[in-house]
């Protein structure tokens, strides 16, 4: 039976094929337009559709006057429960976080602490009026001098403006520990995991190559009672990150 | 201090603050070409650059004619704690899924089933050498006619393939209490989160707008004693969902 797709699309499915099997590795140099024009006998723009819709799946780099490569992608593991649980708890995630590991890059992190009225979504999450006042630390983590990730955690100013949490420094105890001793034991955690485009400030805060979505995590910190203590807003580029969990069924499951 | 973005960047930014403050709501009427070169006294250039700019971002409609409106966004909320816990744990995850409902519209599926060599990613997860068989179960889930999201699951085909599982019907028992039958008890999971644009043939069975991220849910389940049974891969668009999680402190941490 003929191949019925239009010509860019076989030339986009023969790359794509090539990039996923790992015959085009991270880093390999994509066949030029001209290229693609002799090996495909296509026409230019057919060449270039193609390589263009490769750039939008966020498959190869966008050339600028540079030869295209295959995007590199070594995500790092996110593990959204090591708050709660430091250490993997089955083998299966061990061998994850090994493959995806990060620990022979260097860390640093920019910290600034500021007084603000939050977005209406952030007061809507931390049971706030729309006037009231919250301390946010905000952080870009970079590994290697990349930037990894934006970390902005906002607290109700009325709970912790007398403690530590407002020095813009890196607080050894940790944040969780310090509202503890402020009688805010969080208790539970509620996650919000969105899946969009950056804005604009996010994409140079992080240096985003064209094409590259993020996942935005909320996550809402309530006491035993059911005061919202904290919220975290986390963007990760999603070329940079893969978000991994671990669940045990219940031993009552049938 | 005189404003120093660029002048497309600036009508970029008053348009994207008139939406995220909700002045400009879900369905709204964006300005035209016309009208924003007016209003802002900019080129037809520059607004045709916010404009672009504002659909890549996946906040306003890609337009082809007719005028474009500030997207919908009614996601849904996707519980990947749902198959381990039918119900919620916490009053503010109660509150969440009721916020992000879908009681109201009518679902639907579409199940297929097929016996193939899946991809070397598919293979490694379940633990099976190259050529091995895989029974995958396909489905495209739609809420009132809109796709909702992909849900593609592996198993191996040396543990099910004298079972319903080979059945392309909607199994009533589920897949899981088949396993369980066959001697497979799940008992624990490892979910993989990738953050990615979508690609092309996931743009169609999902019909995509442009600039919509997808994340790319892969749960893998293991028995006991560590045995892969099943790798289930969703697609899930970003505009359409969010995933939602919800954690307790464990009792001992301080």
């Amino acid at each position: 039976m003929a191949n019925t797709d239009p010509l860019y699309m076989q030339v986009t499915n023969d790359l794509r094929s090539k990039i996923n099997s790992g015959e085009l590795a991270p880093g390999a140099t994509i066949p030029s337009e001209h290229e693609l024009m002799e090996q495909h006998q296509v026409s230019r723009h057919t060449a270039q559709k193609a390589l263009s819709l490769l750039t939008s799946e966020g498959l190869i780099t966008a050339g600028q006057g540079r030869r295209r490569e295959v995007r590199r992608r070594e995500p790092a593991a996110y593990r959204p429960q090591e708050e709660l649980l430091p250490r993997a708890q089955h083998p299966e995630m061990d061998q994850f976080l090994e493959r995806f590991s990060n620990e022979d890059r260097a860390p640093r992190q920019d910290i600034s602490v500021s007084v603000l009225v939050p977005s209406l979504a952030i007061a809507r999450r931390l049971g706030l009026a729309p006037e009231d006042l919250t301390i946010v630390r905000r952080r870009v983590r970079y590994l290697d001098g990349e930037a990894s990730y934006i970390n902005d955690t906002y607290f109700p100013h009325s709970l912790v403006k007398d403690s530590e949490i407002a020095d813009p420094r890196d607080l050894a105890r940790g944040t969780l520990r310090i509202l503890q001793d402020l009688g805010y034991r969080q208790d539970r955690i509620l996650d919000e995991i969105w899946i969009r485009m950056p804005t604009n400030d996010e994409s140079e805060r992080l240096s985003l190559p064209p094409g590259t979505p993020v996942a935005e995590h909320v996550r809402t910190g309530y006491t035993a009672e059911g005061t919202p203590i904290r919220c975290a807003v986390s963007i990760l580029p999603g070329d940079r990150h893969v978000i991994a969990l671990e669940f045990d069924m219940p031993a009552d499951w049938t």
